[in-house]
């Protein structure tokens, strides 16, 4: 089959590699209808030394199951599923806690024998713990909607809930990017009273708007920090939801964060260490998050989007051919699209 | 008035300051019958460079009021009352959210023209939002409880209320100063299950089983996060009290934290910057905690005293004289005391 493959930083491809076949009898194979480039995948595109193992690129997809393993109940061939991010067993302690990112027998797509999701096809690892069944056709209009429960939409959801967004709340967002905008879906879902969006594109700001921002500040660093600041009348906001993952982002959002308030942070950290000593002590800031673990999130989100309260899809500005995947890359590492559709 | 003054570090002394005396409608004045020394005060004890304008010394502290300003409602001559480790005016936005150290109007004892706590007197501004009336006489067995509600007791609570602590939780404390076996205390007031002690001092620890702790680990660093995991089937405590306050204590706060579990630190940061990136983002740990607002945790916690509940007092193991207090700071200082009472 075709897949994508990153050579060096730069240099991505589509490739033939093996055909996935059912290892395990937890295995399901699917057969991918659609994926996407994720900013994550932006980072090793921009500092991958070559290597003579590329990695398969790719950890968002929704797919057709072709085959199972033996021992998967929950599937069957012709199902349309969608693919969390990480896969996972189910049944571990962390699985159970909803912590599937933890799963004791869970990993990434792409590394260790696992196939990634922008390529034709993928073998699933633990299938009845992994993939969640769309109720919908393959044609579906809402298959770009439904693709963002892989990751972005479950990543912006992983930051408004663990800064524990509730109604009525003020909420800082951090990044205009594609799961800042998710989180600003988020935090309108759980009741936030005032959305403020940091971010300095305007088109992708002013689809943080529609999807609920009340207000957008394009300035930076202090800057941002003051306007920030003078919409709050002085204190900052209840929560902060950090969707970049650059330490400056991280120093903003203990600029922006009220005194006994909550930084939630979802963007992959470019960082060590965190600048959160005294200062932030005795202000009492709090600073959680983490990779989110979509799959504990599918079954919480997937109705609003078949209702139509939601349009998370609205991310995907462009769409390229998997043969493409290499413009598609481009396309976000330049800015010149917000997120990228791929359809094989 | 007598008061305890810093000169610089090792150089503390009691000499005469000008008295107390109201200088607001909102001030109190109060004869102090008790105080104590902090691990805190042993920051500046340690590394205070020489100063003309000595800081008066003392955040702790049980006094009898003898004058009130003309706006003072809730106290009249005569009260004995417990001073939290920060005055606070009580109707303020974050007063009012129980956040009372970050007062619009409050501040800490000993700078900025207000008395400290170890000495014979002290002036209290916003006497109504700051004091709590205790309803003992001045000659109370209960005394030395009741002062752990200035501050030791209140910051080992609020490590466990900020972690989350919950019936039938595990958790870890590290730590076994006064603010480390408080914690104990409180995550057991809390309902937690399993109470984890990290310390190396037998008297301290043997004191902290009494207090509640179910396991003991004298190991530091690798070795004493090898001894939690172990302990608890190699997934760590659900919650982690860090009452230190150094960054190896925080290192091994992450060691022995189970994925998705939460870190809360109460002990005064000696660090600019948290090692808190990649590796915590994966396992989604939380960072919480922060200076404890004392004044907002005060009459949850005075019942468990005066039923006999807890006897947080049990961490006073020396007494000194006013006079003598340069000898309480060395005794904890060399780590003779785990905490010194001071009597004027």
């Amino acid at each position: 089959m075709r897949a994508t493959l990153l050579f060096q930083a730069g240099d991505v491809r589509v490739e033939d590699v093996a055909d996935p076949r059912i290892q395990q009898p937890t295995d399901a194979v699917i057969r991918i209808v659609t994926g996407c480039v994720c900013g994550s995948d932006l980072w090793p595109y921009k500092s991958q030394p070559l290597t003579d193992t590329p990695r398969q690129m790719g950890h968002e997809f929704i797919g057709v199951v072709e085959e199972t393993g033996t021992e998967v109940k929950s599937f069957k061939p012709g199902d349309l599923v969608v693919v969390p991010f990480t896969y996972s067993d189910g049944t571990c302690d962390n699985c159970r806690r909803g912590l599937t990112t933890s799963c004791a027998h869970g990993g990434p797509w792409g590394v260790g024998g696992v196939d990634g999701g922008q390529g034709e096809a993928a073998r699933i690892p633990f299938a009845d713990g992994t993939l969640v069944k769309l109720p919908v056709g393959e044609d579906s209009e809402l298959l770009p909607d439904l693709l963002t429960l892989s990751d972005v939409l479950c990543t912006g959801y992983h930051a408004a809930r663990t800064a524990g967004v509730k109604a009525g709340d003020s909420v800082t967002v951090i990044g205009d990017g594609a799961v800042g905008l998710s989180a600003v879906i988020s935090a309108k879902l759980l009741g936030a009273e005032r959305i403020i969006l940091m971010g300095r594109h305007t088109k992708r700001t002013d689809l943080g708007r529609e999807f609920g921002a009340t207000d957008v500040v394009a300035g930076r660093g202090q800057d941002g920090v003051a306007a920030v600041r003078e919409l709050t009348g002085g204190t900052g906001t209840d929560r902060v939801l950090e969707c970049v993952g650059l330490k400056n982002a991280l120093v903003q959002a203990t600029g922006v964060v009220r005194d006994g308030g909550v930084i939630s942070r979802v963007g992959a950290p470019q960082y060590p260490e965190v600048p959160f000593g005294f200062p932030e002590f005795l202000r009492n800031i709090t600073l959680t998050g983490g990779v989110a673990p979509s799959r504990a999130y599918i079954e919480e989100l997937m109705p609003h989007i078949l209702n139509g309260d939601i349009h998370p899809g609205r991310v995907f500005d462009r769409t390229v051919a998997l043969d493409d995947v290499a413009e598609g890359y481009r396309l976000m590492n330049d800015r010149e699209a917000l997120k990228v559709l791929i359809r094989p």
